[in-house]
């Protein structure tokens, strides 16, 4: 009933939170992996979504929580703003699902399976930074875990490059179908660029106490 | 001449300024819903930027209230945020009416109208939320408000899915108009993703001050 | 080994920062303006990757020192958030550069040239501003620059739709060319509303510390 239980909760929310995360991007990677059809793919982002929804309860709870309590770990506000950051990169995993069915595409590019190794691998690293915010005196290992999570950013615009080279300089292709694809690596792209978001806020957070 | 007044005159202040935002919507709603010509749309996009311009006085009788006063009733970076993130939503408003003149566009698709919709729902959504933070103490009817812009940057999600369906599998376009509409129904979603920032701060606030 | 000169360091970190900004702008524009092969925009954007690279060193050295500093000249997250926005706008000068690259453009319109003009005021322009929070006692001089600074903005927004009626209503285009036009645009204008974000915040310390 004390002080600590009830911070320490906050921790095991924000955590529960990252993990549906790491668990949206997985089911994502599946999706751009397998060979399957489109009624498969469609599956799969109806799979996406259901731990989209997931995330959002755990927003609620969070926020509620938040309103309720007197003592919070870390300000208030950086709470909601790490719940936030957070909920927006399922938000991209869940919107790259969609897509993919709007788009009716079955077998996605090498760039974009690349793409989503990227992304797992970005809400693995983040989950990790979220789990090092309850010791802040780490600071050293919180700072070497955002650079990780700001690299991987920085491997996606390479991989982003190289996909957009092909798609322009790969010999004629359908309009239509450059359209389709620049929007899926951009909205990818934009998955690894919310992870690097939630960093920025984990390091502002350290800053902040340091 | 004391302190109240003065706290006072800054809800006034961002209340006048949602205002411009849910006049502006409602210029663009119209604008999307009359099937005139170019010139009317012309003549529309000038209103809205009329507007606009209103919208951004008000900024600047914010910034230079809280400059001088002493005493605020939220954290002047809070206002700051507030007014500048009100800002953001009247801006792609604006971007919207002006695209649709530049790409002329005389008679907009039914999604393009039922985003156009879902923006004027979210501007009106929008000034209740920030009439609301004159009293924090109502932290149920705030965090239920700001569900329900949530929920608007969800319905215009689905819209904008809908939208690309058509665009895409409605059978042969030209390129260069599934380009321009694509542009547009960004736009339009992102006007609603501002609203939704909106309420990310006036949730923000709440967490803060409760 | 007081604590003014420490305080002193931040700003000069700040400001070499925002100088890299600077000259990574201005190698930009150099791009745009010549005339030359793919091969020297090869170049020309490797030595912007150079400049991009520094400002991240400096982006790490402040962190470090944010980190190790008792005493700050403004909030620790203020100075944080700063050092990143900076090299957002640096991150976008940098991407354009490299999409010239990859869509093999040697000659660039008239417009991206403008654009790159405006983003090198705007570079400049926030350089001046971040210079004056070394002394937030002047705050009609700051207010003034930031307003500067937004209005940069605007006017690329004005390039912008001049840049897309060409595009879209200059005769018969390769759809693919539309396509990479639109997005170096995009691209570019990204840039300049980055200098309006680091406005933004400084406007917000500005009013914060009052």
């Amino acid at each position: 009933m004390g002080l600590i239980p009830r911070e320490v909760k906050f921790f095991d929310l924000l955590e529960q939170q990252s993990n549906t995360v790491v668990r949206g991007a997985k089911l994502l990677q599946e999706c751009l992996e397998s060979k399957g059809s489109i009624d498969d793919m469609y599956l799969a982002s109806k799979r996406i979504h259901d731990v989209e929804h997931e995330g959002d309860e755990l927003v609620h709870r969070l926020m509620d929580r938040l309103n309720k309590s007197f003592i919070t770990p870390l300000d208030r506000e950086d709470i909601h703003e790490l719940t936030s950051r957070l909920d927006d990169v399922l938000d991209y995993v869940d919107a790259v699902a969609k897509r993919l069915v709007t788009f009716k595409i079955s077998t996605p590019t090498h760039h974009a399976v690349e793409l989503g190794r990227i992304i797992v691998r970005g809400a693995e690293e983040t989950a990790v930074g979220i789990a090092l915010l309850r010791d802040l005196s780490k600071s050293d290992a919180i700072i070497r875990q955002c650079a990780k999570i700001n690299q991987l950013e920085n491997d996606a615009d390479q991989v982003m490059r190289d996909a957009l080279n092909d798609l322009f300089n790969g010999g004629a292709k359908d309009p239509l179908e450059v359209i389709k694809w620049k929007d899926i690596y951009e909205h990818l792209e934009l998955a690894t660029d919310k992870c690097e978001d939630v960093a920025n806020i984990i390091e502002s957070v350290l800053v902040k106490y340091s």
